[in-house]
This record gives C-alpha cells, sequence and structure tokens, in this order.
C-alpha cells in the first residue's frame, strides 16, 4: 500500500487506542468545498450517460483557457480530462517508452507507478535551492551513465511546485534542465497540481511548457488547490502536434480502456473551475495564502528546533533536515529516517512521512510534514482559517502550531 | 482507441452531416437516473476529502450485502470499490501472473487491457449454447496446447450475462468450466455486471464463485443495470482468504497508486443502490423487463431476415450470424466482418459493432446490435418505454423497430 495511506491507518489505529496524534502525514489541503463548486455537482446530478473519453467539449474549452491564461496558449484538442491526474500519469507511464528519471526525494507515486507499468524509475537528487526537479549537472551525468549502462533514460518528471519539498523551482533552473532535455531528447511530465497553490503570487513560475512546449506534458487537477481530493478530477495538456500529439491519442486509448471518462456530474465542476470566474479566483487567492501562512509558521517551528529546511513556497508541505542535531539525536537511538518518523510519532506525537518513503536517502534525518492538518477539524473551523487575515492566531491553529513544538522540542531535548 | 467509442465518435459526426442513423454501436443502458439516485448524488455533494482505497466502510457493507443476497456469502472486507470496474479489471491484468484466457467473442476491453498490462490475451470460441464463456473442451485444449508451448495461462475470463452475446451461460457449463479452472489452476474473473440485467428472474444464474469460490474474483458496478455509466461506479469482491485475499492486497496497492478512490459523492450513491431497497429493486426489474423486451423484438427482427442468432437472456445486445445469407451478400461485397458493418451503416443506416472489433473471426458475418438505443432520446420518452407494459407498442419503440427492418431489408434484398 501508498505509505502514506498505510500512515493514515496507524494514526487512526493509535488514536482508536487513545493516543494524542497530530497527523501531519496526509497530503490533503483539508478545507471544505467551495460553495458554487457543490453546486456544479449538483446542477451536474442528472448526467447519467457516458461522456466522451478526451471530456466534454466545453470542459476542455475551459481546461484550454486556464493553460492559456498562464502563458500556455492551448486548443481545447490539447486536453484530456480524467478522473484525477494520477491515472494520467499512470497512462503516461504505460505509452511512454524507455526508463524514467525522477527528482530525490518525490511524491511517493512515480516510482510505484513505473514499476506497475513495467518502467525502471532512476532517482536523480534534487538541487540545494529547490525540490521537484532533478539537480541539472547530476542529471545530465544519470543519463550518460545509464546509457553507457545500456539502459534508456527518455523522461523526466518535474513537479512544480513541488510535493514533498514545498518549494518551486526557480525559471534558471527550469531552463537549465529543459536545455537537457532538449540536448538528451527526454520527454518531459511536468506536474503542475500545486500551480495554483503558489503562496505569493509575485513569484515567477515558468513552466518547462513554455520553454519546450513539443516535448513537454503538464499534468493538473483540482485536488489540491481547491480541496476537491475525493472529487477525483484531473487534466493533461499535451502539445499541439508532432510526436506530443500521437502521445496523447496513446493515453486517450489507454483512458478508454481503463476509465472510460470522467464521471460526468463532475464534468460540470470541471467546467465551472476552470473558467475561473472571479469568486473562484478569490477563493483560490485565500488559500494559497492560508496555505502559506501556515506552511511558513510550521518552517520556522522546525527551523527553530535546529533543523536547516528549504523555505515553502508552494502547496502546504515543508521537509526539514536534522542533519544539524544528528549527535543529539543519536543519543536517542535516532540515526536515520526510520527511526526519526518512529521517534517523533511515539515520543512527540507527530505522524509525518520519513524521506526514505519518498525515495530519499535512507540515512538522512529528513521527512515531510503536510502542514494543512492545522486548518480545524471541522468545516466551521476551516472557514474560519481561511476566512482570517491572521490565521495563526486563532486559536485552533496555534494551539495546533504548539503541539508541533512541543512534539519538536520533546524528540531533540 | 476503444472501438465501441470510435463508432460513436464516427456516428455523431454522420449525424452531424445530416444522416440518419440508428445507433447500435454503444453498450449504454440508455435510461435516465433513478431519482433517489440523483437524491444520494446530491446527499454527497458536499463530501470532498479523500476517502479509503477500499471504499468507504458503509459501502463495503452494502456490498456485501449484495453479494451475499446472491448466494455469495461475503464479508465487507473481500470487498473493494472503485471508479467503474474497468480500472478493477486493469489493477487484475496488472497483478495476475501469466497470460489470460478469454471467449471469442468477448467484450472489447479485455484484451487490450492484457496488452496495456503486458500479458498475453489468449481466445478460446464459445460454445452454441451461449457466450461468455469459452467451450470447456476448447479451453482444455487451449490450455494444454500453450503449456505445451511453453507459455503460462493462469487466468479466464467470463461474463455472466455476456456482452457481446446477450445471452446466460447455463449452470451445467459454469461447472464445467470451473472443474477445468479447478484441475488446471487457473483463477477465474467473473464480470457479472449484467447480473441484474437478467430479463427472466426465473432463469437460473450460477456464478463460478459458488462453484470454486478460493479462486474466484466477482467484479459488478452500476453502470448497466442502474444506467449509471457516467458516474463510474464498480466493484469487486476477493476471496475471503488464500491466496485471493493477498491478491486483493496488491489490487488495492494498485489503486492507491492509479486512482486512490472512488469519488466521495458517488460512495453515497454506491452505498444507497447496494443496499438493494425495495423501490430500487422495482425500478431495476422494470429495467430487467424493459430490455428483455426489446432485445427480443430485435432478435426476431434479424432471424426474420434469415439470420442466425442466440435468444437473448440479459443485458441488451444481440449477435446475430448472417452466415445463412452469405451469397445473398457477397453480391453486394459483403463478405466479412468489417464489410457487413460498413454495408449496414451506408445503405442501411445502422451502426453496430463489427464482431472481429470483439475478437471475433474476421471472416464471420456477425456484429453486436445494442438494442438499448431504442428506448427514446429523452428521458419523458425513456421513462414511458420503462413504465409500459407493453413498450413495443409505443410509437418510438415500434418507430425505432421499423427503422431496424428497414436496414436490415436494404442490407439484404
Amino acid at each position: 500500500m501508498s505509505p502514506n495511506l498505510a500512515l493514515n491507518q496507524q494514526v487512526a489505529e493509535r488514536r482508536a487506542a487513545g493516543e494524542d496524534i497530530v497527523h501531519l502525514g496526509f497530503g490533503e489541503s483539508r478545507l471544505p468545498a467551495f460553495e458554487p463548486l457543490v453546486a456544479a455537482l449538483v446542477a451536474g446530478a442528472r448526467r447519467n450517460a457516458y461522456g466522451p473519453v478526451q471530456g466534454d467539449a466545453g470542459v476542455r474549452a475551459a481546461v484550454a483557457g486556464y493553460f492559456s491564461r498562464r502563458r500556455l496558449p492551448t486548443d481545447p484538442g490539447q486536453v484530456v480530462v480524467a478522473p484525477g491526474s494520477k491515472p494520467l500519469l499512470m497512462a503516461l507511464n504505460l505509452v511512454l517508452p524507455g526508463d524514467v528519471l525522477i527528482p530525490r526525494p518525490a511524491w511517493n507515486t512515480y516510482a510505484p507507478q513505473a514499476a506497475l507499468a513495467g518502467r525502471r524509475a532512476v532517482a536523480v537528487a534534487i538541487p540545494a535551492e529547490a525540490g521537484g526537479v532533478p539537480d541539472p549537472a547530476e542529471l545530465c551525468r544519470t543519463v550518460a551513465a545509464e546509457r553507457r549502462a545500456g539502459r534508456d533514460p527518455r523522461t523526466v518528471i518535474l513537479t512544480l511546485p513541488d510535493n514533498p519539498t514545498g518549494t518551486l523551482a526557480p525559471p534558471a533552473l527550469i531552463r537549465e534542465i529543459c536545455a537537457v532535455a532538449e540536448r538528451e531528447d527526454l520527454t518531459v511530465v511536468s506536474d503542475e497540481i500545486y500551480r495554483d497553490v503558489v503562496h505569493d503570487p509575485a513569484v515567477p513560475f515558468l513552466s518547462p511548457c513554455e520553454v519546450v512546449p513539443h516535448r513537454t506534458v503538464v499534468t493538473s487537477g483540482l485536488s489540491k488547490s481547491l480541496a476537491l481530493g475525493g472529487w477525483r478530477i484531473g487534466v493533461a495538456r499535451f502539445p499541439a502536434d508532432g510526436p506530443g500529439r500521437m502521445l496523447r491519442d496513446q493515453v486517450l486509448s489507454v483512458a478508454s480502456e481503463v476509465w472510460s471518462t470522467l464521471a460526468a456530474p463532475m464534468q460540470e465542476v470541471a467546467a465551472y473551475a476552470f473558467a475561473e470566474p472571479p469568486e473562484l479566483r478569490a477563493h483560490l487567492a485565500a488559500g494559497a495564502r492560508l496555505h502559506g501562512a501556515v506552511a511558513r509558521a510550521v518552517h520556522a517551528v522546525f527551523t527553530g528546533a535546529g533543523a536547516v529546511c528549504r523555505p515553502p513556497a508552494g502547496g502546504f508541505y515543508v521537509y526539514p533536515d536534522f542533519e544539524p542535531l544528528r549527535p543529539v539525536l543519536a543519543a536517542k537511538g535516532v540515526v536515520d529516517s526510520p527511526s526519526l518518523a518512529r521517534c517523533l510519532l511515539d515520543r512527540g506525537g507527530l505522524a509525518v512521512l520519513a524521506g526514505h518513503l519518498l525515495g530519499d536517502d535512507v540515512g538522512a534525518l529528513r521527512f515531510k510534514a503536510a502542514t494543512s492538518m492545522l486548518y480545524g477539524d471541522t468545516p466551521a473551523l476551516q472557514w474560519q482559517a481561511l476566512r482570517s487575515d491572521t490565521p495563526l492566531t486563532l486559536p485552533h491553529v496555534a494551539a495546533g502550531l504548539r503541539r508541533i513544538e512541543d512534539g519538536v522540542r520533546r524528540l531533540v531535548s
């Protein structure tokens, strides 16, 4: 089972046994559904017929507009809609040839999907400045070494902004990776599902699709930005022509055999959401602000305790490194990623996803913490957090932050 | 692309160009959504969080009850819920070892799924009495021949009742196949998505899961019996223990990496539908009656024109064989499955799915006709058909039948 889901189960069992645990191990946005989205679903509730495999024409036009507004001019024919971006990424794994290069650490689904599709996944270390992308020099070296070994690296997956590090690779870095992709003839899969959760709208976002559009497939969805994980709405944008167009046709062929279509009532939701009317933009902006404020606060807790951690720029994650505290931790038997996560849970009452479960070095003292679990356990508390100009001062958010502080203190002292 | 979906598109284009086409090529139930199902979806419309990969406990309990009422005692732990039965069948393809044996003809998704998963699909002819199952003697011979050739047949897929032939394999035949499965150590995947569309409740239904429960996985869903193809709700029932239990865990692992979960609002629908309250049973019975009446009428049209055709017993398909008319058809250039379907479309205005697209012999003069397209083009007409004791006398249904008669006449005369 996916390790985050296994952790979920473990947390549920410990809570049932009476333990007080702060669950920072699940990548869910933890906000209520925005009311116009609910209204769109209800409006679509009588649509019971199979829709087109590629998605409704209206939905694809809306998605094309969404990408076009992000400097990616898009025709509706380039868009495929699906029940989540996971099936789209799996379909790409099933049709793309060769091995796939993924950042280390990375979202814990890329490597297992590659394995299910019978592809080799090759992890490449991320640079110091940001995760979600392989270090360009490392990428070159790895491609060369793989080819010398008779292997066939053909795809690289990027995550912009990144899960698990919560960072956003800057434009210069993207350009370097695109240059490598061009030179080495790699297809770029750019997972941009957190794009609308960049905390500060002034931070520049460069998609590889702006640089090497003919070789880039962009995936996205509504699970993160609109907290619709439970509705399963994903999209992919393919190149307009050439091999990228054929790739779209191959993915559509997989779609028709494996999932048929996005559920018809959900197409109504997608048509509304990807059109981005003003009230939805305001809602998205409020979400990004809240995610940023809380992620920065959690970041401050970890760095305050002595960890090093890249500052979060998007999404709702931080990925601290407790290496500076290795001597202190070693005295408590914490010597690697599994023992760190276990000790945080047993002594600190904090559930986090150990770095090695994300492909990171098992000897490193790193983990992913999902910060969105602090917004509250009820829709009322979550709305309060979303609407507040100072969410950190809300009693329930402040209490959650104190619990993390306490947990970290119990770990290191 | 899946050939039925490709045909759909072709029909839409021809209609847009002004042609009058009766579309018998798409396996959709073509009835409106039953109002309590819509109410359940609306009731779930605020559920935006990720649910459990396996499905809500309540939904799985309802599905366990559904199977238990069908002589398959089931614990909720044996049930996996998913966005359609297609992803579940694909997951089985990804985790089951060896080659897969499928009936010839069969639903046009089994073989492509096997190919996507890197498995060999081996077609075995169906017996004279019913489709959806390989002829038992043929099955024995094929398994032996495959093994002699160094191959590894390990799974057999059955469809009960069958798509495309619209027939239901009788219990004696099921027992014979189960005996082969037992002797040859084959896993049985029993696709029972049409089970609640058996036309006559007095016709006995035997699931292989009643005979060899330890080696049978049953898949089903709401797309056919409740006309919810556009909602994507499927289920699988795994053996309670032993290797079947491990198979469930492997499928759950695939699920967690490929589709996460059935959309949360749809879980409300599934909980309602699989509990089968009295009003839903009445609705299901009305649907089965209508499907049977119209399928029998279309069957009579084809046999009346000189084709041979197994009488339909479940679902909404007939699968005529125009072999007796080969000399007449040859004079018009119709000599095989593709030319037969093309001529029916061009001369007769009838869109059907050619037999070779379902794995059948390309030289045979066979096709699948979906009879559900006759219920009407609007919900009002469809409700009228569903509620009528004599649906064949309704003007729109009678007109559709006449159009088929005309189309067949233009083909053969």
